[in-house]
């Protein structure tokens, strides 16, 4: 047993995003890492894993000290082969994923590839941790999600984190201003409008392009929604139960009759 | 408002496989039904949907009676494209997902495509739910399976579903065995030991092809994995709130300090 922590970074917007360099240069003091990430965008892929086609991985040569792959997976695959290929079955002793490019709060959680990958982590009893930044562009700012990164990191590693459980942690957008401070909160209930804008190809025949709002009817103050719309870092304990407890006993009251 | 109600059904395992159209036939009776499936199959492809590429629909002659649409999507791109392209905002009364080739207890419902568009139902708040056979045989026997399509849409349509709520029902492989029954579960804590076979293209570089063993050493006998092997259909309410409420309290122990 090694005393130094390994530390198992992976994102879904692709090795060579700027949020992943920012988040492996603010865990590289906590201890070995080992980068294992998608070699193109996967955003959106939630907790897909590739059964009907083989994997590939490539080293890469990103950041000194750090050892990395590209995989041509998904997030999830490049936790499972991290895991079960590459460290031949032991478990990193942390899992990082992100820093993202965009939003993951609320119901997001479950289409976020970067996301997926934590809970995976979760899944194997690896104390993980998805980070995302609320600004899309490529020039995006991350030195105060950077501040949260050291921050979280900290107490993950002081505290650990429950069994079965990792944190979605959503920063707001650097506007120039102070973070407000960090919030625990659960998922807002909130949801996509979607739409799709038809077009016609050089055919005349339809194809569809997604296009969603997203709408939060949830005023709840103590959601991710209500936190970094005010300013406040998100942290949300996530489980990959997706029992609904309480729905249990009404169930129970049903007559359930085969035939 | 119509009264006849209209119902959803969509699967993971495409348009053509048998398990739809078991399904298909077994909802018929209950009100209109819009089929709209992968036009491949989508397993393992979990709550994915598509951003990088546009979609397409194809009309399919499928059933006399029903109106079928086969997707270049994911599962969940169906079940938006429903709501949002065919019924143009409209929710149907009813999602119905499967009958899926193959298992989705415990923690395959991440997994399952099968599974997240019943969850995609869920937060469309239709009243949704998940069917899966335990045989993956194209010559699996549906019979049993659609006895219990019959049972548990009587209780939906009786009963409704607790709102943020859909149902994943797994039904045990026929072996010429009556049922025992159904049973209320919770999700099992199982996991996946993966492992990768690694195999040389012809130009010796190395690719690998996932293979897990599915682990349950959750000996609870109120989970899904403990109905399924002792001879019961599961039905396990499932939600699409991740929040693990119970940790909320430890974290707000920890000192969130920026910087």
């Amino acid at each position: 047993m090694n005393d130094t922590p390994l530390i198992l970074v992976t994102n879904d917007d692709g090795i060579h995003a700027p949020g992943i360099r920012a988040l492996i240069e603010e865990v590289m003091p906590l201890g070995r890492v080992l980068v294992v990430a998608p070699d193109k965008p996967q955003s959106a892929m939630g907790h897909a894993i590739t059964i009907h086609s083989f994997l590939r991985l490539n080293a890469v040569d990103l950041i000194d000290g750090a050892e990395a792959w590209s995989c041509s997976g998904t997030p999830v695959d490049c936790v499972k082969l991290a895991i079960y290929k590459l460290l031949g079955g032991r478990r990193p002793d942390f899992l990082v994923s992100g820093i993202n490019h965009g939003s993951n709060i609320s119901i997001n959680v479950l289409y976020s590839g970067t996301m997926s990958a934590a809970v995976e982590g979760a899944m194997e009893a690896v104390p993980s941790v998805g980070f995302s930044l609320m600004d899309h562009g490529i020039e995006a700012d991350f030195s105060q999600a950077r501040t949260v990164v050291r921050s979280v990191m900290r107490n993950v590693l002081t505290h650990g984190l429950a069994a079965g459980t990792c944190l979605n942690v959503n920063i707001p957008k650097n506007r120039g201003e102070e973070l407000k401070g960090m919030r625990i909160c659960r998922q807002a209930r909130a949801n996509w409008e979607d739409e799709f804008e038809t077009r016609l190809d050089p055919t005349n025949k339809e194809y569809y392009w997604l296009r969603g709002e997203f709408k939060n009817e949830d005023h709840g103050e103590d959601t991710d929604a209500w936190a970094v719309a005010h300013g406040f870092v998100s942290i949300v304990p996530t489980q990959y139960d997706m029992t609904a407890h309480h729905a249990i006993a009404e169930l129970n009251t049903w007559k359930h009759e085969l035939g």
